[in-house]
């Protein structure tokens, strides 16, 4: 994109950083981008050049870019900082976004910089931090402006009117007790269409039920999502109003809850840093390969056991990749369906009948069409009519027995508690992997013997 | 979720289904769910019961349960639908929503549809729908609440006051010309806490640059996730107002971006139904299967030039799966991490470099490390030392051949316009397989010759 525009504020910096004058660089970094662009900026650079940046980043601006970058980038610079340095940058934000940070330091440090706020923020932060961070609780702020029930309308202007500003993303005014039990809610435009005469008891809303502050944080998408909200209310178990979740933090949670299934079905993490330094990337995908190689041996562990068959038949060595493959990818199809399905709150006890019937019929008719194929290029390839109608036996097994594992396997594990995303497609490939090649080369065996 | 809660809408309505008592589903459908409810609960339906509880909905609520619905399910019920039948349940909605909806039909339709249409709203929706669907205009809508510069809060206040309501997720008015040409923006909040006798020009606010209507909807969530956006105003090319964007329509954009990539990388459409017909579904997946089989075949005319190699040691016939898959699995992680940054802007040509020399030297880490094991497992397993060394080189070769496809295919994929998440994993499984096999037993008849 930066190619696009003759001179961007990035394009400048990259020249600066180019040429080395530093001094260009810092004056052009704090500046001219905003600190969601400085952010963006770092995440997309390499780690040398990253670390460069941020030491020329200005320290007021610090505690803003820090909130604003990957998780892991913003792990990796907290965890090169002094207790002081954090808490002298974390200062200024907002509640939720400072427990957020807090949540990524060991708890040594992070009990440290506790003790040295003051006792309102130190209250309020560990509010925030005694849910966890998956929660409606995890996510609230507690920068509320709240009103009581029994004021009129022109009484609530005159008494917003005092505030010198409104806090960011304020769409609505939370109506409270004088026990700051939550009642209801009054939006913006609401009390400015009200008559002023109106007690706000009698235009506030109660149609939207608050979030509890255990609520996962799915749950709360979820719920914004269905009802359009900007912002919403977080209470406790006696009602009380604790604070409030905004829009764009929801938002963040769609993201990660997105990236999640397409990262973990690759082994990879949703908050893995694109430019992760080579020994870390390295470590990382070291296990995953270690586990997808375990699979690998039980596949090959099942051809030995055929290794008389093949011997005679070496044609079937040819072709045996062509039923795992298939196998592997009708059932990723099916298992891609199936996670999202269940991201979006789709699949239930009362339809997962219906839909493993028609992931099992599918992949049979999908399998007759594909074996009549393969099994007509293999006898002309190999001109023997067995090995046809072998092959042909063995894909149709294998596309049903995908069909079934794609669609079981998610429920099962997701029953286990265990993330389908992660462990799915390694136990998908190692079931098509195992099935294929025993059922082509054990059909084959009976044949050919 | 539904088996937790005693006695929910929807369990009511599900025994209600199963007791065949239809007035009794009527009822709950239409009395005891919102329309965005309506709609979960028909997306998560087989074919049959989505048709029957379709028909149960009441016609005022048809319109807005419709355009809740995925894309895929809102497609098949209006293909069914008469025009007259179309227009009688969009008349309610906003022009936007309208405009997504009259965009699934046929153009006859459509055109038939706008012909019935008071000019007043044809004129907007034929604008919404000058604009492709994927950009600002497309997801533009025209409720706008406007004022001019030049009058005080006061006066300002007490306009908006003989407005009855205020649209939903209306947090600024904006600012424009006698002429309609955009200036400002000017924050509710703002307009709440500013001095009565202060002038709108004064109090506006100018940093945030209006969204030109060709600007594609992926830059468009961008700019709303940087600046915390609830909504933003749409200009055309001569800068005048023509309506505004809205935090709901931009949610619905992030998820399907996100959703793309893990749908796109199985071969499935995003907004694919999960409980779309058999054959509808039987039809999609073959046309994948068929590419990956072509893949598989040209595998296989590999492994074919080594035949006999293969019919001397047959232990290459049971080790060779191995070195595909781990080209596979490796260079799967690359290619999904690209991908993924590619989405979130992170890859560009000035970091393409240092992020395929990482890659590169990731894989021949791992490469010679699972090598090492797969060699001392191969010796032991065959009492052969060659076989060893000879798998052990392959799984290097093919770890940083991995590595390279997985860089740069997603990155020529993208230059030449192919969508690299569909395209990609098929193309990277083919390269490792044709690597992996090629280096394995080429390697193998060199030693064994």
């Amino acid at each position: 994109m930066s190619s696009k525009e003759p001179l961007s504020p990035i394009e400048r910096l990259n020249a600066a950083m180019d040429s080395g004058e530093l001094r260009q660089v810092r004056y052009t970094l704090n500046n001219s981008l905003r600190p969601v662009e400085i952010a963006h900026l770092l995440d997309k650079s390499p780690p040398k050049e990253r670390q460069l940046l941020w030491g020329l980043v200005n320290k007021d601006l610090e505690g803003d870019v820090l909130q604003h970058l990957g998780y892991d980038v913003q792990a990796e610079i907290l965890s090169r900082m002094e207790t002081r340095e954090v808490l002298e940058i974390t200062e200024g934000l907002d509640i939720d976004d400072m427990a957020d940070l807090l949540q990524q330091l060991p708890e040594r440090i992070m009990r440290e910089l506790l003790q040295t706020m003051d006792i309102q923020n130190r209250t309020r932060v560990e509010q925030v931090l005694s849910y966890d961070e998956d929660t409606a609780g995890g996510l609230m702020n507690t920068d509320t402006v709240t009103i009581r029930p029994d004021i009129t309308v022109e009484t609530a202007l005159r008494y917003i009117r005092r505030h010198k500003e409104i806090p960011d993303m304020t769409d609505s005014l939370f109506v409270v007790s004088r026990r700051d039990a939550y009642i209801g809610i009054l939006p913006l435009t609401k009390l400015l269409v009200s008559d002023p005469d109106m007690l706000v008891r009698e235009i506030m809303s109660t149609d939207i039920e608050p979030i509890e502050a255990t609520m996962t944080d799915s749950e709360v998408a979820q719920l914004f999502e269905q009802h359009d909200l900007i912002s919403a209310p977080v209470i406790d178990e006696d009602g009380k109003l604790l604070g409030r979740i905004t829009i764009d933090d929801v938002v963040d949670v769609i993201r990660e809850d997105a990236d999640h299934s397409l990262m973990s079905m690759a082994g990879l993490g949703e908050d893995a840093d694109t430019f992760a330094p080579l020994m870390r990337t390295t470590r990382n995908r070291a296990i995953w390969l270690g586990i997808n190689l375990l699979t690998a041996f039980i596949a090959s562990a099942v051809i030995g056991v055929f290794e008389d068959t093949i011997e005679k038949v070496v044609a079937l060595a040819v072709l045996m990749p062509i039923v795992a493959s298939m196998g592997g990818i009708a059932g990723s199809q099916t298992l891609t369906l199936v996670i999202r399905g269940q991201a979006l709150g789709h699949v239930e006890r009362s339809n997962i009948g219906w839909l493993l019937n028609r992931e099992l019929v599918a992949g049979a008719l999908n399998g007759l069409l594909w074996a009549s194929v393969v099994a007509a290029v293999a006898i002309i390839w190999f001109q023997d009519i067995y090995i046809g109608g072998i092959i042909a036996a063995a894909i149709v097994i294998n596309l049903i027995a995908g069909a079934l594992a794609g669609t079981l396997l998610p429920i099962g594990l997701k029953a286990a508690g265990i993330d389908p995303a992660l462990a799915g497609s390694v136990l998908l490939t190692t079931i098509t992997d195992v099935v294929g090649f025993f059922a082509f080369l054990g059909l084959a065996t009976y044949f050919y013997s």
